[in-house]
């Protein structure tokens, strides 16, 4: 079967230029772009006035984090051009382990999106995480035998590398020898340290906030993915990256993206759009988004408007607002004047599909079960947030423990509970946080990163009983709770991370829910969700609490709640 | 072990900067750029003023028509700054097979330059050459395991590849099934059958004769090898391509290179030499000769001054002249101020040495092997030659066989003989020949493309018997006689092709065959024995000798000697 896309202007990729050329499509491939006649193909589409260029690649996605499956992740963002993403499946391993990297190769087969995988480098993250699973460089070997698998996803333990770790070596050096790749993860190196985390083959970083940084991690090797998602924005701190000698050592990802903000805004090409708003140019921003990411992971025939590539193709109606019209993807229209044409849904194992919603495994919480032991007044450890960032300060004050066991709403001390339910173990951590302004009532959530144990925070412990015991009924999700009562929730009962309803029902859940804590009290200005999943998260300065209790993350060991005299 | 490199300015391949560095090296691989102190190396080296760059390597090359053997072609090219070739062991594997392929990889193992093979794609050039070997898509199969073969080598056969002909295409699946790649060779192909011969899979050419071609190349996506070698020089027309968008995706080669011209101009950095003398940026020829050049061949650790690239470095005096004071290979200094340090001969199984040596396999000629049926004035095709060019002209012309059997000094008409010399089938191909200016005795050579049979251009059947049988006796090589007499000859008696002798000595030898032609009446103008080398490949037009006869290659059929009336 021959397509003819006739009279487009197509952007070069190679080169940087545009031109008017009709590209001739057989099957899923490219095999002419020049002047055909109309009698070349079975089908002919005339597209003058519009751009052609190659389908959008995500370098860096954690697919997980949109809360969505593959199917419908795919039913938002292939809209938006994006044809390809690199997917870390780095949070349902946490929970799921080989399973979890398993249901997501399955669950992205056949779909109308090409996606492939690094596999998670860090699981569990730290020494402090209890997850569902601990995955070796053994356990990973088997997955390097699948062609979508394009090596190990972003080494975040850094100091690992650094210290020779050998289990750390041993999953870089599995990776090269099977020809694949090492994503990197390491922000703010820089100098004869940067040299010997990139000497260790880790050739890439997606962590830069600068473009001082950016261009040093350039000179030395790396590529640099540009990173603009919800949470982590980089975008306008790196807009020097899109002039030369930069820009073709750079690409476009996302990491992290919530569903909400994929239907609103975009994908991929809101990150060209929103350049191109800040000046640069659109082609320029297309390329990063297209050759030099498939160049980054040795993608030979992905990137390009060109002969033998893979015919992943989108019609733009214009440049500068990167409006897409049409995606080919393998030839095949699966997006027409910007609606996604109907599709499959893939088929998954019964084994996998049932291993994913059945994600937890703890007992039945009851309120005695966040009673922290102690009485009288006690010097203790606060866990106090900074608003509008994921680090957090230590705040050691007094606490009345015979006065609601130490909550105090009025001086907005709260407690906090990390719950391990991957493995029944019992264990969990209970500690005392400021800066959410929750009045009454309980949140909670089994999105804790990166281990994904149920969090809870709460004025009391029946309501935090009981919102961890929905949370554990509903196999995931996030909730708030009063007296007993649900006021919002949103289930996530696939490895308690992601749903199959459609991205713009989980979209307007997690925005009841959000929404909702402001009636327990909390300010306007405040959201306690995004803070609590990072708050399980002993990487991020400077104290956190995991399954274990408090971590004092600058001196990487556990402290405790109280503090003895 | 480590060294260190302190205070050199070294180039960036990535950026295109130059700046001040210290490089660290440990064992084979560079660990560290930046600042280093000097107790962080064993071995320090003040390099103040002068430049760090990336070894050379040359694209595409046919090490066979230096007719040194890896070795001796190493111990030129190494001091130039080249420091890995690809190299295509085409005229080798059409005498001796997989086992001139095998003694090909034997000969570069352990030796001071990296050598990487693409493997003949096509053996024999032609239906129309008897070569030593056929090589089929499975006879190559086993040398992809090899992780120094890097793909199938230039694919001449064009018109096969876009009539998709089984057998190429077999040739280039398999190449991509390895992982590997596929070099190019389609002189003027443009327009939709370039688009074809793209589409195959076939991402590079190195047969560019301007820039215009080289541009539609590039926006096609495939890279262009910017040829400057011995007989062909496309660097002037090219000189373009060394600005942006174009300069990323050329990598600079010589193709066929003779060891006087080694020995006299240089390798790559000459190349690079030409370019800056003509007013282009070295950098820009660096970066062509070294980081684009890895990319094209997808050598990921190769080519650039950066942690965890091979130690493959050089340091210049000047970047203009691109004067080559000290070669690093894989970390150890194998060039000291412009000299080679001695290095060790590789060691080459016997079998493999037994075949390249006796690569001969006919009988002893006689003067009546080289006489024409043919009786009184008979209308004749006669091959002319066209001064400096490798096409020829058919001349249709009366001649008269009952004189000399056709040989007309007056007119500057001779015979010329191709005699099958791998596989003693006896077959011969008789015809005339004019424009090499010969006056008494004959000229003989086992270097004739692309089948390297025995070719003899001579004045009488005697001299062509004694001039064939001398080379038959010598195993190889090129010779000069003169009534029964030898007046010059070098022997090349590996595969015909190639000798063990210093490249000094091989270059004067060949200097004083070539100069003693004139001794037999050839014009000082003329250089008879490069035409006799390419008047035997059926490819460029308009008409050729092989075995079977002439060849009309315009038709790509066999014609007769004598025009029937």
């Amino acid at each position: 079967m021959r397509l003819l896309l006739k009279g487009g202007t197509v952007i070069n990729v190679f080169t940087g230029e545009m031109s008017v050329e009709d590209v001739l499509v057989e099957d899923s491939r490219i095999i002419g772009v020049g002047k055909y006649d109309a009698q070349d193909g079975d089908t002919v589409r005339d597209v003058t006035g519009k751009y052609i260029c190659p389908g959008f690649i995500d370098g860096h996605i954690h697919i997980e984090s949109t809360m969505l499956t593959p199917m419908e992740f795919a039913r938002v963002s292939v809209p938006h051009g994006t044809t390809a993403v690199v997917a870390d499946p780095h949070e349902i391993a946490n929970v799921c382990g080989n399973t979890g990297i398993g249901y997501m190769l399955e669950a992205s087969r056949d779909i109308p999106l090409t996606v492939y995988l690094m596999l998670p480098s860090c699981v569990p993250a730290t020494q402090f995480d209890e997850s569902g699973a601990r995955l070796t460089a053994k356990d990973l070997e088997p997955f390097y035998s699948d062609p979508r698998v394009l090596g190990l996803g972003e080494m975040m333990n850094y100091p690992g590398v650094l210290a020779g770790d050998p289990e750390v070596r041993k999953k870089i050096e599995s990776a090269v020898a099977h020809g694949k790749i090492v994503n990197g993860h390491a922000p703010l190196l820089s100098g004869n340290a940067l040299d010997a985390y990139v000497a260790a083959g880790i050739r890439d970083d997606h962590e830069c906030s600068s473009a001082k940084e950016a261009k040093e991690r350039i000179r030395k090797g790396q590529r640099v993915m540009i990173r603009q998602g919800t949470a982590a924005r980089n975008l306008e701190a790196l807009l020097p990256l899109f002039e030369e000698p930069w820009a073709h050592r750079c690409l476009l990802v996302t990491d992290d993206k919530h569903p909400a903000d994929l239907l609103q805004r975009g994908h991929i090409d809101d990150i060209i759009r929103q350049a191109a708003r800040a000046g640069k140019d659109p082609v320029i921003g297309i390329r990063m988004a297209t050759f030099w990411a498939a160049e980054c992971f040795g993608l030979k025939d992905l990137g390009a408007v060109a002969p033998g590539y893979q015919a992943d193709l989108l019609v733009l109606d214009d440049l500068e607002s990167v409006s897409v019209c049409d995606v080919y993807r393998r030839g095949i229209r699966v997006v027409e004047n910007g609606q996604m044409l109907p599709c499959k849904a893939p088929v998954i194992r019964r084994d996998f599909k049932k291993a994913i919603r059945n994600s937890f495994y703890m007992e039945k919480l009851s309120p005695k079960d966040f009673l922290i032991g102690a009485q009288g007044v006690k010097k203790s450890r606060v866990i106090r947030l900074v608003p509008h960032e994921l680090l957090t300060d230590e705040w050691i004050t007094e606490i009345d423990y015979n006065s609601q066991n130490g909550v105090d709403t009025g001086r907005d001390i709260l407690k906090i509970a990390v719950v391990e339910r991957h493995l029944n173990t019992g264990h969990k951590g209970i500690g005392l946080i400021s800066g959410t302004g929750l009045k009454s009532g309980a949140i909670a959530s089994s999105v804790s990163h990166d281990s994904h144990n149920l969090i809870i925070i709460g004025t009391n412990e029946e309501d935090m009983a009981f919102a961890g015991n929905c949370i554990r009924d509903l196999g995931g999700g996030s909730i708030v709770v009063q007296d007993g009562k649900v006021i919002e929730q949103m289930p996530l009962p696939l490895a308690g991370l992601m749903t199959d309803v459609p991205a713009a029902e989980i979209a307007a859940q997690n925005e009841r829910v959000r929404e909702s804590v402001h009636t327990l009290g909390v300010p306007e200005e405040l959201e306690p969700f995004m803070t609590m999943a990072f708050v399980s998260l002993p990487v991020i300065p400077h104290i956190k609490i995991t399954t274990k209790g408090l971590v004092d993350v600058d001196h990487q060991k556990l402290v405790p709640l109280l503090i003895e005299e």
